[in-house]
């Protein structure tokens, strides 16, 4: 066994993950290693008393984290784990997602060879986000899909400027502009017309959202490029600053959106034959040989 | 000449539009004909005197009306006259609009032969938009550009299903979705993606916005036909309709925006040279021969 | 019975494709109505000795032609039948078509129902191409999807203009371009990222293919427009133009293409439980509700 | 002066070209370096009898190479100095570009101070292709832009399969797929609907060419990716691989187009104040603060 301490993550509210989770319960309890339980997942499914602590605690003793659920549960388990140096692990409930790449089909095979050390490790980064009002940080965030700056209401378009490496790089009047990450440009990005980045390239997408200008295309750039959106021109209120679809803030003209790589980088864990290429087919359609 | 009895609209704030509303002035003032002025015109700018009037009044009695300022001025006034059977010209002021098209630097030449009778004339269609929510309308409003369904919140995707002539056409996560006249095909539609209509066509397009799925495409319809979208899922009160990016009420869960098209048209007065596309070429930055 | 004389047409060369025709022939062969096959059916699968003529003869003769077969092969038949007044109804043979769109599975029961008199009937058209030389036609064709103007060599952008009823649109270097009717709208016109067009939709797409000016977009204009491309600058033989992406010719430097609707209609037939919605769901891979 | 030896290309053919041309002459006459000429530029205009030489004895001996011209001339020089390790300076004439960044009217201050020692140093990259017929190389070329895979007939869609490090990525049929570099990023690729790379990114985009499936989106992997396209399906001869537009071969079924970064890298020079985000505001029409 290559991990002695592992940490258990779910969104426990759908039948269909209680099943897995009983699966996983029932294969890790057979193992010599030590379960700790997110302390969100209910008594009433905790059929082996696995001792229940909160994420600082599972983020500081366990050296593997299982997610159990969707895309959405990994996001909120990677942005609650980013600071600390464990490896994760998805495992989906149903629908394959692009970060729980693990069937409860294959789940035994897959996390007994996982579990003796045969996998796939890939590193991945998150973003950090601060707002700035007047020099002062007002709120602060981390994505590992995207930041987005939007508009809140339809009837007006929000006009901001971006800069990277304190260039100026265009003024813009559109919906929105999302700064995704490799991970997050097969989310929102892509809906709004960005290219998708293989997982592990050191980039960022700036994926501009109904640009007013025709010519405004996403633009790809280093990951460690500095990125700032000033809002320029906008009502009180009604542009608002998001992480991962999760953490938001309404903004206002002036204030200045900074958005840099994180130095904390998250490690997820795959099965040797794991295929990001072989995800992607599944999760857009793309036909095989007609 | 022509007409007996003009309108002028406007929004009189920049100094710009005050300079060509004086050269208007000026230039209607020299004709034997009876001018009512629209009654937000504040007396300061009204130098000879001409009536002011409500909209209502305005409707009623002219056979011509003048609108100086850009799109939006013109946007606000047809959905206030589309019941009167009275056609409308647009002088833009300074920069060229897809509807203000003429220039104030050829202002009089053209009102001269406007006025003379020498025009090409444009027949163009409203949409009409009633929010239903169960069974009840809890709102409506006219759309010279467009109807737009769309998020309040950058977090939250909505879910609708779209019917056309009572036929099921497709369900959609998406930030939104635009109902779009041919008038409208320039504007916000444009930038989502949608094709351009020629301003005459008796078509709608549906562009959605972002959409997840990616094979969803704008669809262009006849302009009779009946459109309805179905909010299917979203938190309450976190999605928006809204008319011309100006009439708007939030919708919920199980309301139905109803839209087609409205019987009354408006009739658009151009100068006999007018040419569509090149308003386009002019406006898109379409490039000469190069 | 409502149709006494039914033309059959198809492209015989896959087993799956004879199968369905058995059942074709099968099930004709048991109604009161007199029976043409296409001349280019082989002998060989001709079991119950129909009479085998032209095109021309069926065209002349027939008050319904069955095609059996993809989309291709009803493109082919459309082409050779468009001066006659004969309904056409498409039998798949495998994947549904988005105008062969009566499956074998449920052959029997539909045609049935239409040869009864119970089917939906919807009007097409097509388009006709002509291109100039001097003055002078060197070449005429028919489409049915789309007219393309494209270069040959990928070295070499063309560049063309396009005029609309002798007006001007614009000037573009670009791979080509693609003028399209609504039945062409779900094939290479979708493709180049052109809206779906209404299938009775009295509307023409024309749809830039990689243009140079990344603000060029699709228009759609009336089916009643005159549309010219003239190519302005290429190298001798390289661009070429085609209907339907089967009848081709090359195009060079002063060559005009004129292209517009074709007088004569086509009628096509489906099932009464036809829904155009139903297909583009099925063929564009559209969720249902998830 | 920081460089001894200078080497001078051009495409000398207009007069527009031959002006900035002298002016460069004057310029580098008086400053004490070696001048080596290009043997492609005519005697006519070399009327300080500066030494004319290969491009191989300009990759061997110069220390600085100024390219005077369009972007398709630095295409030119770079393909044939990729192998020497001299940086290229790139001066255009009339019209900006994205390569060509040196305006004539600021020629000899931008000059004066590079020649000083007083500039900006960017590497880029090159790929290589290599056309395989079973199992043997039968041609081989540069681009610094994209490398193409195309049809030459618009009627027939190629199919073709891509793998990039040996895993299978997807299977299509297009008009084609442009494997391009950052640089090729503001060229092909982006008529295509590929995004912009930012110049110095270790990325490769792959941007499919009207592809059939609509998911089919751009993709970024690293620069370092090895690169194969198969082409599965095509009548003989009609589809071709071709490097910048420029260096061309047919390609048959059967056929692989390997694709990688080429070891040899390209330095550019540019002034001091370049800003690469300036260059895509003036070509892509950008607009400002409006």
């Amino acid at each position: 066994m290559k991990f002695n301490t592992i940490g258990i993550i779910t969104k426990p509210q759908a039948e269909l993950i209680n099943q897995t989770l009983q699966s996983v319960f029932v294969f890790l309890n057979n193992k010599k290693c030590k379960i700790l339980l997110d302390e969100q997942i209910p008594d009433s499914i905790n059929n082996f008393n696995f001792k229940k602590v909160s994420r600082e605690i599972i983020a500081e003793h366990c050296d593997l984290v299982i997610v159990v659920g969707g895309d959405g549960t990994i996001l909120n388990a990677v942005r609650s784990l980013a600071h600390a140096d464990v490896p994760l692990l998805g495992i989906n409930v149903g629908r394959l997602g692009f970060l729980a790449d693990i069937s409860p089909n294959e789940l035994e095979a897959s996390l007994d060879d996982i579990l003796n050390g045969s996998y796939r490790e890939e590193q991945r980064f998150l973003l950090e986000m601060q707002v700035l009002r007047k020099g002062k940080i007002i709120f602060e965030g981390d994505a590992f899909n995207e930041v987005v700056v939007h508009i809140r209401d339809v009837a007006r378009m929000i006009e901001f400027e971006t800069r990277i490496n304190d260039e100026f790089v265009n003024y813009q009047r559109a919906d929105g502009i999302i700064v995704s990450t490799p991970t997050g440009s097969t989310a929102y990005a892509l809906s709004a017309g960005g290219p998708l980045l293989h997982a592990t390239l050191d980039a960022i997408a700036l994926v501009p959202i109904a640009p007013h200008t025709l010519s405004n295309r996403p633009i790809v750039v280093h990951a460690d490029s500095q990125i700032e959106i000033l809002i320029c021109n906008t009502k009180e209120g009604i542009a608002q600053a998001t992480c991962d679809g999760h953490l938001s803030t309404d903004v206002h003209v002036g204030d200045n959106i900074k958005i840099k790589r994180k130095a904390d980088k998250i490690t997820m864990l795959h099965p040797k034959q794991h295929n990001y290429f072989e995800i992607l087919r599944a999760k857009l359609h793309w036909g095989g040989h007609s």
